[in-house]
């Protein structure tokens, strides 16, 4: 059993593996400007608050970037988490860098949640047919996932 | 296996997707507050502490509701997770829309949190007792965390 | 199948339900601080502070521990959540007792989730191996594992 509870999981645990690394970064860079004797209140103010605006939504994206997963099939959902990320650490940048008063919005990343969200929906929808109706569209609807999560590459 | 699983979470993953489309309803009301050009200091702090409140919350009520209904039954475990997302919106509300100094304490939804653990609890107790001594008490268990899940209706 | 899903999870269940328990704990004492009439303005800044970093690095935390012990073996992942929690429960104690200057920094744990972390690295690449190679060297990852999470006692 512990091998198929893997095979089913391991792209997602590695892209969990990978946002605890970009986590750590974002830690560290706030523990960094708080011990640094020069900086600035703002600049301090501004990494704690990208910090925390990006943890809030840890919990949300992770809860659904598993749901996706199990419920669907794990590589678009582990390519979209991957994608997250990458949104993620330019939101992060992003908001340390700007001098102006304009800073980026609380939310980021709402395509890619959104279509993550999606997936859990097709999944649990595909199940319910599969229970009532015996009809079993998985294959269909994984390959048009698969193809679909192409499409989170437009910019 | 595929459906296996599917079948013993599927009402969990449904009340996680309305949780995370709760963390965004919240999440759109922050950024609009904060967009609001007219919008008074206070308003945009209350809405923001009432997000960050229910944000630190998140975490915890996703692992006690998943936990509980993996260990002992997912139905029961799923309505609870219903009812303590309508107390959180009924916070959220009442934390926006008060107007005088006494804000609504940091805590909320302590009786659902609470029966939750207590199912987790009950359900690793059942496991150990199946393991060590053979017996099942499961079925019992799982009728008696029904019927008193309807308890937490009460007012 | 159920009885097999909750025997490769429960140490990692219990070890959930100590920290929900421990997150409750530190909500009363922010919930008591804030109440508390007589209470500094610095004395509720730090409790929050306090409570907020722990619920920052929660989710990473549950994150990290859940993959350690569903990929590799739960005993070792599950002991060194434990420890974490002690350290945590050290963290927020100091927190609230300081009274000079310097605060604690706003990390802490980083060895335990390193370790825990490390344990998911190993977990992964010991699955691909097996797929592809078709070698098995998870009996001998655990037992050094299990060894290895001794060395977390060290101060």
């Amino acid at each position: 059993m512990y091998t198929a509870v893997v095979e089913s999981i391991y792209l997602l645990v590695i892209v969990t593996l990978i946002s605890v690394l970009q986590n750590a970064f974002f830690a560290l860079k706030v523990e960094k400007e708080c011990n640094n004797q020069n900086a600035k209140a703002s600049a301090i103010e501004r990494v704690s608050c990208a910090n925390r605006n990006c943890m809030d939504a840890y919990a949300t994206f992770l809860a659904v970037m598993w749901c996706a997963g199990l419920c669907l099939s794990q590589a678009p959902a582990a390519f979209a988490g991957i994608l997250y990320l990458v949104v993620r650490q330019k939101y992060f940048v992003g908001y340390m860098g700007q001098t102006s008063q304009s800073t980026p919005g609380y939310l980021f990343g709402k395509r890619i949640l959104f279509f993550l969200l999606l997936m859990c929906v097709v999944g649990i929808f595909n199940y319910l047919l599969t229970r009532y109706y015996g009809s079993d569209y998985k294959e269909y609807v994984e390959t048009i996932t698969g193809a679909a999560s192409a499409l989170l590459l437009l910019p």
